[in-house]
């Protein structure tokens, strides 16, 4: 694996320790998040596990039995975490989240693996990107080891029942969550934050099917921004945070009405190609040098989120996509992978002249899943698809990843929760 | 009264209606909100009503008896509103306002008169406002004057023990908010909203007096934005919506570290100046060629908010500051009423050049507050405060706008609230 990429993860789980530790240290009486505090109060009313990719599944309502919740107030710091029974919370309706979107989340998943076993992908960087996108609310941070513990302690509890051993190849929705609580209304960092982690069935959106569609074809419909912007240098929108979210609805809808599936935002008078509705974007091009390459848009400017799935596949293809790679095939070969600003003029250009040859999103929810169409300024581009209706370098990073995550190799980045 | 502004105001209003109605007539089951509908449940356990101007009103926590709620599904439209004792929000943990910041709200007041009439300030604006926000994060529209209607209703049940008639000049802030709500997480628009009122007793931030601060001196101190921008063209920085807010928190958090008031949000690589904090800012100076003028930025580029209070400057302003009214005097003189983009630059050379006369702030929560001081680039700029601590033209505005507010003229923009 490539070494520059591993220093950077812990790099960033370094910061996180960092930020929270200095919190700590501004007064005595301020305490961190401690996974060792946890206490427990089980359940009395098991909920029904509904069936794989039910409808129940779709309307991404069923939650698993229990949640963790972890209160910080600015007087203490965060309090012991518990775990309780799903339910409603009492936000008093002068709380920060609901009125100034003080608020963050994550969003990953946990496994059934072939062997039986549960596993989370990389929680590291889901855990550190909390504390990143916190700290941009004015949300407070926390050692975001404590948090993975808490994520294992949830999932050693409802994962048995909602993740069977006899059922691999699962998966939950893992969703953390911080919001600014308490009872103030003015306008001001709260004074109290709720943590909470809840569990979800979710469906497998990168298959294309869905209750409604049983028949939908393989491959995104995006289509391109005209009016809104998603992000803006000084912004931010490499935080996972409620206000990119909200803002970015209307255009998704409209996306929708109009037969696409996501928005892929542009940005500047140049229409630079930034990312897709909640999911980042790749091509695969040959340059007009004929250079292979898989390009998607740069960190800098902080305008794109910086997605655990797209740090994997840009890993996983600068170690295997280079020559006399065991991975290359007849239909797989070398090629340079590039973190570039890029527009919809290069993608136009390429694909009128072929050298477009394919399109992928990457993310948690959409996981990789090819890209057919990008509409922009009312005409459709048409993005090959390749061997079986998938790209072929999107086909093997999402298979490489699925071993990964369900166990079928053995890799650092599939973290094992043990159970009892 | 400008003509032109009062059509404006109208036009907006009807914009509310007319989307509301859009969507009555999208489906034969869809209901607008109706106050007919609104039934009321009394609580049995008075809340105190804390001292004027007390710490606990400082702590902005008190709230009145009761509050106002009313669902929306996206199957039947808005339900019958409710008037029920003022307490806890139950809100599930998936529910879209704590995740994907799917909210937005208002801030007005309810006046005190010296009459001992209940008034509120140009309701309409602000109920067609929040449609206009509402709409901007995927949240349904609805007819505004049935919620200038249910805020009526709030005031005449709470009104009368919050705001005694033997204490003239006093008021509350009525926060009207709109939540993303349900049970669902899928990252799409809610297909559950429940917009609230509740009325806060409310510190007078115009005063500069402060608990912890009582010898303040008057005039506030703004911090010009360094790294952070609060909204581009494209975005939603003309919306009151939470994503404007909670983002702005850490420079706001930085700028109070370094003992300045508030932020002054700049925008673009010439440094245009946008609006203060939660406010819109005024200057008042001299141009190069010796014309007296009363600046402050537009509206075009739906980057800053649409205030109130800044419309009811501008439509003052250009009623009353005209040559041969009668109410110039040797320290008011007639000016232009500019609406432009201008920068920090401009501001800088008028103030080393001796053509500043003065700036303020306008708000509903800083109502209108004097600015003393701008630090750019690490320097304070020094703006003349004029006469009592105040500007000249900021202080004859404020009065204006308060005479208005507490009854002592008779001024359509001051609705009488009828109590029983």
């Amino acid at each position: 694996m490539n070494g520059h990429a591993v220093e950077s993860v812990s790099h960033l789980t370094q910061t996180g320790i960092e930020a929270s530790k200095k919190m700590a240290e501004s007064s005595s009486s301020m305490h961190d998040l401690d996974a060792s505090q946890l206490t427990v109060t089980l359940t009395q009313n098991p909920r029904e596990v509904p069936g794989l990719n039910s409808a129940e599944v779709w309307s991404v309502k069923a939650c698993t039995d229990h949640m963790v919740t972890v209160k910080w107030t600015d007087d203490y710091g965060w309090h012991a975490p518990k775990i309780v029974p799903y339910g409603p919370l009492e936000i008093m309706p002068t709380a920060s989240c609901l009125h100034y979107a003080t608020q963050c989340f994550e969003g990953m998943k946990v496994y059934r693996g072939y062997d039986g076993k549960l596993r989370l992908f990389r929680p590291d960087k889901n855990c550190s990107r909390l504390v990143s996108s916190a700290t941009r609310v004015a949300l407070p941070p926390f050692n975001p080891l404590e948090l993975e513990k808490l994520l294992k302690a949830l999932m050693r509890l409802d994962g048995p029942r909602w993740l069977p051993k006899t059922q691999p190849e699962n998966f939950l929705y893992l969703r953390p969550a911080m919001i600014g609580n308490g009872e103030q209304l003015g306008v001001v960092s709260p004074s109290e934050v709720l943590l909470f982690i809840i569990a979800v069935p979710w469906p497998d959106l990168s298959t294309g099917w869905s209750p409604s569609a049983t028949a939908k074809p393989p491959g995104l419909k995006l289509l391109a921004s005209k009016n809104d912007i998603r992000a803006w240098p000084g912004g931010f929108g490499y935080a996972k945070v409620g206000a990119n979210y909200g803002p970015a609805f209307v255009a998704q809808m409209e996306g929708r009405k109009q037969g696409y599936d996501q928005i892929l935002w542009l940005f500047g008078p140049d229409f630079q190609v930034t990312e897709a509705g909640a999911s980042n974007f790749f091509v695969v091009w040959k340059t007009k040098e004929g250079k292979l390459q898989l390009v998607t848009a740069p960190l800098e400017g902080k305008i794109i989120l910086d997605g655990v799935t797209r740090r994997s596949v840009l890993e996983l293809a600068r170690e295997r996509f280079i020559e006399s790679s065991e991975y290359l095939t007849a239909d797989i070969k070398s090629l340079d992978v590039v973190e570039r600003t890029y527009t919809m003029d290069e993608l136009v250009e390429a694909e009128k002249k072929g050298r477009l040859i394919e399109a992928f999103v990457s993310g948690t929810a959409y996981f990789i899943t090819p890209v057919k169409t990008v509409n922009f300024r009312d005409e459709d581009l048409n993005i090959p698809m390749a061997c079986e209706d998938t790209g072929h370098y999107a086909g093997v990073l999402k298979q490489w990843l699925l071993d990964i995550k369900y166990g079928k190799v053995d890799h650092e980045w599939g973290v094992v929760v043990e159970e009892e």
